[in-house]
């Protein structure tokens, strides 16, 4: 009996032809390597004979795979557990002890779950905090996908349970690293200043440092947080941070509201990069918007992220560019702040960057992480400006394709195993609330 | 030759079976004059026999459509023309330039893709204001859906100029009375306090309690609009709109940014409804979100609108219900502020009313204004809580059916006649910057 090869089986040779890149239309060709190996306009003619599939462009948006830069991604369980709540009520009676119950399974599930939503809405990498990292690694691995993982480090100023978080993201990283994934890297990840001591702090930034490897870190999310630290430490966030060592290079802060502009001009100077979570700081109403005129001003990298679907609820990064732009322009008082071009950037090259997984654009030479848009939708009706369309107009459902690293994982909107995937975790999820509900 | 039936053709009696409505599985039987004329676990026995078409619902979640109750339907062949501007210099560089040069196809044109947009995305009515209305009334005329259409009157405090306006929306009145469509209205658009004078805006008044028809109007979108009421009439412009007879209960006023208590309690007293805005309100930056919490303190019908596509770029509503959700709760500092379910009746029963269109609950003896939700999308997994789920996760993609005064406007998201909707504005729109171009 004679097999077809399947597109998603594997990565093979592609050759996307007629698509929309930076405003030229042109074919794209993958080779078996996963890299983009041509682009242009006269790559049908050329690689034709090379590729295993050719996928026909239909006049789409080619886009670099968009990337989000912070989430909690196994919390999908929980969308829509609890909203409407006070930051504090909403932890405390809800999510935690949801959380109190969850498994290394329910990780795998939701991260699976997680992973079918940002393919499905162009995402190919992200940089996730949770615990069991070890299944969510699993379900990374078994997406296609690529992310940075982190283990969530909560010492809670308890010398007894430092131990034991030290221990878990040693274990962590060796565990990643014995997967010899390349789309898969491990990274540090203490939570806050306000659940982590100094010296858990400052045994993360120095495990990164002697690993190599990035800190993953909430940051100023709130004014209470700011506050606390000035009554704790006498300073602010950033620079209580700095003191600790974790303000470095490959540092991503995640949600960043209440930073001032000296704490710009230091996080810039330290080269930590920054992840806008405007729908999460909107919905828990932290009542300050990341001040996005002083990173910029400063030279900052800001990137893009949705935050876990428990405060969200959702991982569409299209939708998420849009709100970006919204809010800052309303924040700061300012119809021209954040362009679309500049929020699009945010969602794809400046995230690439941060998390070290090439340049974000299509270029001869990049891994193959595309996305193609399609054009022939109401959201991209009339064409006056694609930049316009992708951030202001269309949502993920416009996604027709998602490939990473060379591999299709969508096409034509299709992702092998998404009825399974839903259901597993469907199910997962209604069990998780009877056995918390149950004590 | 035998002829097959289309459902899409005109109104059947229908049975959907199998839908989720206000947390339970139901049918629901259409009558063959578009009225619900069943609901409940019961139906499919009883109901069978009548239907003269079955829809499996699939567990879909039924909603009453939902009601734009701010939009520029036309404005949809602008989209993504100018975004990132001053508000100012977006108006005079760049729309009215365009719309100088916009004909009565265009309207007709940019109003059949608005309307194709709205129903992909789930809305049945909208409330609308622009020009050439008569076109726009044949294209919802055509669309199958309901709107209440104002013409968008502007004397610029010129007498010669009133009179015109005065006609123009005599005339549309006239001409949508003469179509004697049950699901077209015609209403008075006075455009705004700084572009119709004191005597037009008397003149609207006078005129819509004259017809008893409604009344269509912006009110204060931004903080210049409010000090130059001041400067020239000596009170804020609720109580400038007082003194004109414009705050009647049939009037919709859009925007509402920057309303005071006062004028909150006195639009409350005279029986106005509010158009909510929020993404329109971020992207220009009004700096000031619409007072929800002192219009609901006061008990003022608060709707949803989307307005035009050139300041959003998107009709979606599901989108919209979250943005309000997370703009309410940041600007005013509060994340219980607009829970889920108060968003989604923004979007439904709030605006049917508001706009007369009956109850905007799914109820025997109610039109059948129904949209199906499809449950087996990642957004609804898992389903924790399904109005949550609609506001917060979802956008408009998870719209499967559309139903408007029974008649089926898309199923399994077929919309007949699609393509040539897309094409036939892409295609003027095009054509209007052109002709904008060469002057």
């Amino acid at each position: 009996m004679v097999r077809i090869t399947d597109i998603f089986e594997k990565k093979h040779s592609l050759l996307i032809t007629n698509v929309e890149a930076d405003g030229k239309i042109v074919d794209i060709f993958i080779d078996e390597t996963g890299t983009i190996a041509g682009l242009g306009e006269d790559k049908r003619v050329k690689h034709k004979g090379e590729a295993e599939f050719i996928i026909d462009g239909d006049r789409a948006i080619a886009l670099p795979g968009l990337v989000n830069t912070h989430t909690h991604a196994a919390m999908s369980l929980l969308r829509g557990y609890a909203d409407d709540m006070v930051l504090q009520d909403w932890l405390t009676q809800k999510i935690w002890p949801l959380e109190a119950h969850l498994t290394g399974n329910d990780v795998y599930l939701g991260t699976r779950l997680a992973c079918l939503e940002m393919i499905r809405s162009g995402t190919t990498a992200f940089n996730d905090m949770y615990f069991f990292m070890d299944e969510a690694a699993r379900a990374v691995d078994e997406s296609g996908m690529r992310a940075v993982l982190s283990y969530g480090f909560i010492d809670l100023f308890n010398s007894d349970k430092r131990e034991i978080e030290c221990k878990a993201t040693e274990n962590l990283i060796a565990r990643v690293r014995r997967m010899k994934n390349p789309r898969i890297k491990a990274s540090v990840g203490p939570h806050t200043i306000y659940t982590v001591s100094k010296e858990g702090l400052i045994w993360c930034a120095e495990f990164a440092k002697e690993q190599k490897i990035a800190i993953h870190i909430h940051l100023s999310e709130t004014e209470k947080e700011v506050q606390d630290c000035i009554t704790r430490y006498g300073m602010r966030p950033s620079a209580f941070l700095d003191t600790c060592g974790i303000l470095a290079p490959r540092t991503m802060a995640a949600h960043c509201c209440w930073l001032d502009e000296a704490e710009c001009t230091l996080l810039k100077k330290r080269g930590v990069s920054v992840s806008h979570n405007p729908a999460s700081n909107m919905k828990l109403a932290t009542h300050r918007a990341m001040p996005y005129p002083w990173l910029s001003a400063a030279g900052v990298n800001v990137c893009l992220g949705t935050d876990g679907c428990a405060s969200n609820n959702s991982l569409d990064l299209f939708a998420e560019m849009k709100i970006a732009a919204l809010l800052q322009k309303f924040y700061w008082n300012n119809p021209t702040l954040l362009p679309a071009q500049d929020a699009l950037a945010m969602a794809t090259a400046h995230g690439t960057e941060a998390l070290g997984f090439g340049p974000g654009r299509l270029t001869v030479g990049a891994a193959a992480d595309i996305v193609l848009v399609n054009t022939h939708r109401v959201c991209n009706t009339p064409l006056h400006n694609a930049t316009s369309n992708l951030v202001y107009s269309c949502n993920g459902g416009a996604v027709e394709a998602t490939i990473c690293d060379g591999k299709v994982l969508m096409l034509e909107g299709e992702i092998p195993g998404e009825a399974v995937i839903r259901e597993s975790a469907a199910l997962a999820a209604q069990e998780l609330v009877c056995r918390a509900q149950n004590g």
